[in-house]
C-alpha cells in the first residue's frame, strides 16, 4: 500500500538540511553568510573576503587574503590532458557540459581522492577554485574553435577571469562589477545545485561528484540557465518599445519570464538585482549607451504591474555581463564558477556532519 | 532569524516525490515495480522484460521483447571519441570516474539534447541502455591499459554484457544469474541516486546531466560503493574461522560493517539478497568450491546475532560476481548500468511532471 503522508512537490518549504553557512531570512529579506549581510559584504567587501568568509569561517585580514590570492593562482593552471579532453568534445557540446566533463577528468589526478578529511577538502577547494575560471574559458574557447588563453597572473583573481573571458585587461570598474557579480553569486542557501551537491557528498561520495552533479543541475533553465535566458530575451528587441511588446507577447502565450521571483523569497525586488542594477547604471554611464538599463526597467514595470513579480539576481545579471563583452553562452559556467565556493563550503559541511540522504515516495502505480 | 520547523536528518521517511515507478512496501517487505513484485519478476522474467515494464509501463510480449532488445543492440556502438577520452584519463581514474566522464561526453553528441518529450527521452532511454556495458567494461579496460573490447550482438544482452567483462562467452547458467543480478539492481524506488537524479532533472536539465550526477551519487561507499567494500572484506579471510575473525576484529572497532541493513525496510533479509544467495550456490555447485558461501553464511549469523542486521543485496551480489569472474572495481559500475533503466524511468517521470526542488535550511550559524 502507499503511505498517505504529507506530499510537499518539490520539497518546498521542508527542512532539507541544518546549516552554518547561509540563511535567505524571508521576514527581514536578507541574505545572510555566516552571520555577515550578503548585501553589506557586497559594497564594503570584495569576492576573496567571501571566499575566506565561507571556507574558513571568518573575513581574513590583509595577510589572510594575500596568502588567499596566491594559493588560488598556484591552482591556475590545469592538466594538459583537461584541455587535450575538451578539444575532442564535439563542437555543439553545451558549454555547462564542457565544464561538466572538464571537472569530472580533474578527479583523476587527485592522488588522495579517497581523504574526506577538512583539510583535504578545503585543500581542494582552493584547488577548484583557482581551476574554474581556466577550465571555464578554455572550454567555451575550445568548444568555439578559438586557442586556449592562458592565465595572468599580474592581475587580481577576477581580474584575470574577466580578462580570459574577453581577451583584454579591463578597466579597475570592469573588474570591480565582475568581482562584485561573482560575490553576489558566491552563495545563496539551498538552491538545487548547492542541494544536489549535499546529496551527493551525503553518500561520502568526493567534491569532483558533488561539484559534476552541481554543474549539471545548475545548467537547467528553471536553475542557473536563467541569465542566458534573460539576455536571449533582451536581445529580441532593440528598443523599449520592442522589449515592451516582446514581455506582452509572452504574458499572452502564459509563457514562463526567466529572470523574475524566487521560489523562497522575494515580496519585492531581489537585492542583489538592486546592486546589479547600479552597477549597469555606472556601466551605461561611460558608454553613454542607456538603451540596455531603460530596457530592464520597463520590463520591471511591466511584470510588477501585471504579475506582481519582482526581478531576481539573473535580470540584471545578465545585461552586465553584455555590457561588460562576455559572450552569453558563458553566463551560466561563470555563475557556476562564482558559486564553486559556496558548493564547497557545503560539500565540506556535509562530510563533517553526515547523514545519507534517502527520503521516501507516495507510490500512486498500478495496484498490487 | 533560524526557522524552528523540524528537521530530519537526511530526509528519512519524508515523501520527496509522488511515482508510478515503484515502491517498497514495508509492511509486506515487497518491493513493487509497476505494480509487479520484483522478486515474482525475478524468477519467471528477465532483465529485458523489466526494462520494458519500466520504460512502457507494461511487460512486453513477444514480438516487443524482440524489438526492444534489436533496439539495444543498435546502440552498442558508443562514438570513437568517447573512447579516445576515456584513453586519455590518468589510469589512477577511479571507474566510476571514467564512467562518469563518458556519460558526460555522449551529451555532446545529442543533435536533440534541449527536446524534452517523452518519446525523446524514451529513446534516449534505450539508447543510454545499449552504450551503457560498452562504457562500462571499456573505460575500466582502458583505465587498466588493455584494449578496448567489441560488444557481440549474437549474445543476448545481458550475455554479450558478461562476455564483455570477462572476454569469454558465458554459459547460459552464467548468463543467466549475472542477468538476474541486473534485473535485481535495476530499480529500487527513492536511494540516493535515484533522488540526485530527479532532484537535477527539475531544472530541466537532460538525462545526461541527470545520469552524470547518479554515478557520482552511486560511487559513494554508502550507497554503490558497498558490494566492492564487501568482496574486499571477503578477500582479507580464507576459510570460515579467518572471516569470522575479520566481523569481529570490525564489530570490536566498531566499524561499519558493508551489506548488511537498509534505510528503509528490512526486519528480515533483503529479499533480492536471498535470490542471489541461491545463485551463489548454484554457481558453487558447479566449481565444487563452497567456500564463499560458507563464509558468508558465517557472517550472517554473526550480524543477526551480535547487531539484529539482515543481508542487503550488496552482501551476496558480491561474491556471485566473484564466483562469475568479474573484476571487483566493475562491481559499482555494473549496479550503475544495470539501474539505467530505473533511473531514466525516474527522470521521464520527473520531467512530464516537473517541479522544480529546492528546499530550505535550519540555520544554525554566527547570529546576525
Amino acid at each position: 500500500m502507499a503511505t498517505t503522508e504529507n506530499f510537499v512537490p518539490g520539497l518546498e518549504g521542508v527542512i532539507a538540511a541544518e546549516t552554518a553557512i547561509s540563511f535567505l531570512d524571508t521576514e527581514q529579506e536578507k541574505i545572510i553568510i555566516k552571520g555577515h549581510n550578503l548585501i553589506e559584504l557586497s559594497q564594503t567587501k570584495d569576492y576573496l573576503d567571501v571566499v575566506h568568509l565561507l571556507i574558513e569561517g571568518q573575513l581574513p585580514s590583509e595577510t589572510e587574503k594575500v596568502t588567499l590570492e596566491a594559493k588560488l593562482k598556484e591552482n591556475y593552471d590545469v592538466p594538459s590532458t583537461v584541455i587535450d579532453v575538451l578539444k575532442l568534445l564535439p563542437k555543439q557540446t553545451h558549454p555547462m557540459d564542457g565544464q561538466r566533463t572538464g571537472i569530472s577528468v580533474l578527479a583523476g589526478f587527485d592522488n588522495n581522492i579517497d581523504d574526506r578529511s577538512l583539510e583535504s577538502n578545503k585543500s581542494r577547494a582552493y584547488q577548484l577554485m583557482g581551476q574554474l575560471p581556466n577550465i571555464t574559458v578554455n572550454s567555451f574557447r575550445i568548444l568555439n574553435g578559438h586557442a586556449e588563453v592562458a592565465p595572468n597572473k599580474d592581475l587580481s583573481y577576477s581580474a584575470n577571469f574577466l580578462y580570459m573571458i574577453t581577451g583584454k585587461v579591463p578597466t579597475e570598474l570592469e573588474a570591480e562589477i565582475f568581482d562584485r557579480s561573482l560575490l553576489l553569486y558566491s552563495e545563496h542557501e539551498m538552491p538545487n545545485s548547492t542541494f544536489t551537491a549535499r546529496v551527493i557528498a551525503s553518500t561520502q561520495s568526493d567534491i569532483y561528484s558533488a561539484l559534476t552533479g552541481a554543474v549539471a543541475s545548475l545548467k537547467g533553465n528553471l536553475h542557473g540557465g536563467a541569465n542566458e535566458a534573460v539576455m536571449y530575451m533582451l536581445s529580441e528587441a532593440s528598443s523599449v518599445a520592442e522589449f515592451e511588446e516582446v514581455i506582452y507577447k509572452r504574458l499572452e502565450q502564459k509563457e514562463k519570464i526567466m529572470g523574475f521571483g524566487h521560489r523562497v523569497y522575494m515580496k519585492k525586488m531581489d537585492p542583489r538585482a538592486l546592486i546589479m542594477k547600479e552597477s549597469l547604471k555606472q556601466l551605461c554611464e561611460i558608454d553613454g549607451d542607456t538603451s540596455l538599463l531603460e530596457m530592464c526597467e520597463a520590463g520591471e514595470k511591466i511584470l510588477e504591474k501585471e504579475k506582481g513579480l519582482y526581478p531576481n539576481l539573473d535580470y540584471y545579471a545578465a545585461p552586465v555581463y553584455y555590457k561588460l563583452g562576455i559572450p552569453i553562452p558563458l553566463y551560466t559556467p561563470i555563475f557556476f564558477s562564482a558559486r564553486t565556493v559556496g558548493l564547497c563550503a557545503h560539500v565540506i559541511e556535509q562530510h563533517d556532519n553526515n547523514r545519507l540522504f534517502r527520503p521516501r515516495v507516495n507510490y500512486i502505480g498500478e495496484s498490487y
